[in-house]
C-alpha cells in the first residue's frame, strides 16, 4: 500500500492511498479520513461510495464530512468508482458506463469480467485492507453513498447485513433494473438475463426479505426535489413501497429546491454522520 | 450579468455568474453564496480571494464555508483569480504568473496592463455589481483570502479601511516584495522600480500607517506549520513585526501539522466566519 498524500484535517488525518488489488487485477486508489480519536484506539468506519464520474477524491474534497467525522469519532473510507486504465476498448467512451461507472457489481460478461469486480473488491478486499492497516473496528462498519454509490451502499448493505451495521444514501439509484442508467450498465456487465440483475437491485433485494427487516435501526435517504434525475433514474418511491411491504424502517426525506450535486450532499452531511454515529458508536466493541 | 448555475445549499443559494467587466475588458466569472437571511433583507458580504491556479469555483467547492455563512447570515463572494483567455503570449505558461495568478494588482507594464486590473476590478467594479444585484449591505463588507488571495485581502483592506470592515487570511503572502512569488509577479506586472510595489505589499502598508491602526477589531491570520511555502514565500513574522510596531491588533495562530491546502482552510473556516460575523453583524445598518 503506497501513501499518495497525507494532510492534517480537523485534528485528524486525510490520506490518499494506492494498492495492487487482487480482485480488480490492477492498482486501485482509495482515501481514508482518520478522526482524532483514531490515535487512541480503534474507531467505527464508514464507507462512502461515490457517483458516476467521481473518484476516491471527490467526496473528501466536496462533502465537508471530515468535520462531523471528527466530532463523532468515525473513520471515513472512499474507494474509486471503478477500475482505471483497464485498456478495454470503449471503457472510457461513456460517462455513465465503464471507467468511473463500475456500479459496484462483479461483471460476468467479457470484456468487463476481468477487472470490473467492484462488489467483491469493496465487500471483501478493501474492507480487509482497511481493517488491517488502520485502527478500524470490524464490528462497527457502516456504508453510505450518492446516486450510483447510493445504489451501491443500499445493495451492499442489504446483501451483507452481518458486515454493515448502518446504511444511508443521498439521491440513490434504488431500482437499477427499472431505470436507463441501471439497464445500460447491468445489461453490459451482467448480460441480458435479468435474473442475474436481482442480486444487485436494492428494491428487489428488500422485496425478497423473508422474515426480519435487516436494518431495525432504519435506513436514511435524502432526496432533492429539484434533482433532474429524480423521475427517470432514481425512483425512490419504489424503494419506499418495498420497505413498507416488509416493514423495513425507512426515513425518506424529500427536500424542496435541492438538486443532485454536492451542494445538496454537503447540506445533509451532518445528519447522515450523526445517524451512522448513533448506530455505530452504540455497537463499538474493542475486545 | 449571466447566471451560469444556481444550487440550493444550506437553505441559501450558491450561484455562479459571468459579466462583461469594463476594468478587465473581458468577461469575468464570479460566485456568490446567498445565506437564507438574504431572502428577508440585506446582509453583510464577505469577499474571498483565492490563491494561485484557483478559480471562482475552488473556494465554494472545497472550503465548506456555506454552512457557517448560513449560520451567521453572511453573503460570500469569490472572484476569479485573474482575467482569462487574454490572448497574451505566455499568459498561460506559468502556474504562478499570468492567468490564474493576477496577484490583485493593476498592472502598469505591457502587455499585462490592458487586462490585468484585478485591484480596480475587485475594489470598485465587482463591489458595485454585487451591491446592485444582490441584497448586500454596503456598510458591512469584509474580505479574506488564501495565499496569493491572503495577500490580496490584507492589501485591499489596508488600502481601503473605509470599504472593508473586517479582514482575515489563511497562509497569506504578507511580504510579496521579499519572496520569489511576489518578486516575479510584481517585476512583470509593475516593473522593476520597487517604489511602485509598496502600495501592494501588506507588510509595507502596515509599516506606513501613521496614526490609528486601521483595524481596531484586529486582523486574524491562520498559518499551518507544515506548509511547504512558509519559510520562503509566506513570511508571516514580517507582518507580525509590522503590526506590533504600529499597534495594529493581530491574532496570528500557528498550527502544528497543517499544510497549505483546503484541508487546512476548511478546518479553520468556522472561526474566520465567526470573526467576520462578529464585526460585520455589529455594524449592520439597513437604513
Amino acid at each position: 500500500m503506497d501513501i499518495i498524500s497525507k494532510h492534517v484535517c480537523f485534528g485528524g488525518t486525510q490520506g490518499f492511498y494506492r494498492h495492487d488489488s487482487i480482485e480488480i487485477g490492477l492498482p486501485m486508489r482509495f482515501s481514508v479520513y482518520q478522526p482524532p480519536q483514531a490515535k487512541q484506539g480503534s474507531v467505527p468506519v464508514l464507507f462512502f461510495l461515490a457517483g458516476l464520474t467521481c473518484t476516491e477524491e471527490t467526496f473528501m474534497i466536496k462533502a465537508g464530512a471530515q468535520r462531523y467525522a471528527a466530532e463523532h469519532g468515525i473513520m471515513l473510507v472512499t474507494p474509486d468508482t471503478s477500475p482505471r486504465n483497464t485498456g478495454i476498448v470503449g471503457a472510457t467512451d461513456d460517462w455513465d458506463f465503464g471507467e468511473g461507472a463500475g456500479f459496484y457489481v462483479d461483471a460476468t460478461q467479457a470484456p468487463w469480467s476481468t477487472h470490473f469486480r467492484m462488489y467483491s473488491y469493496i465487500v471483501h478486499e478493501l474492507r480487509k485492507t482497511i481493517l488491517e492497516a488502520f485502527p478500524a473496528d470490524a464490528k462497527s462498519v457502516g456504508i453510505f453513498g450518492h446516486s450510483m454509490g447510493g445504489h451501491g451502499a443500499l445493495m451492499l448493505a442489504l446483501r451483507n447485513p452481518d458486515l454493515y451495521r448502518s446504511v444511508s444514501a443521498f439521491a440513490p439509484i434504488v431500482a437499477p433494473s427499472h431505470c436507463p442508467w441501471g439497464q445500460k450498465a447491468f445489461s453490459r456487465y451482467l448480460g441480458e438475463d435479468q435474473q442475474s440483475w436481482q442480486q444487485y437491485d436494492a428494491t428487489l433485494l428488500v422485496d425478497s426479505v423473508n422474515a426480519v427487516a435487516p436494518f431495525p435501526d432504519g435506513i436514511l435517504i435524502d432526496q432533492g426535489l429539484s434533482d433532474k434525475f429524480l423521475m427517470e433514474q432514481l425512483l425512490p418511491e419504489r424503494f419506499e413501497a418495498a420497505c413498507l411491504k416488509v416493514k423495513q424502517p425507512l426515513t425518506l426525506r424529500r427536500h424542496a429546491g435541492y438538486d443532485h450535486g454536492y451542494y445538496f450532499i454537503s447540506t445533509m452531511m451532518e445528519e447522515h454522520i450523526k445517524f451512522h454515529g448513533r448506530i455505530l458508536n452504540s455497537t463499538v466493541n474493542r475486545s
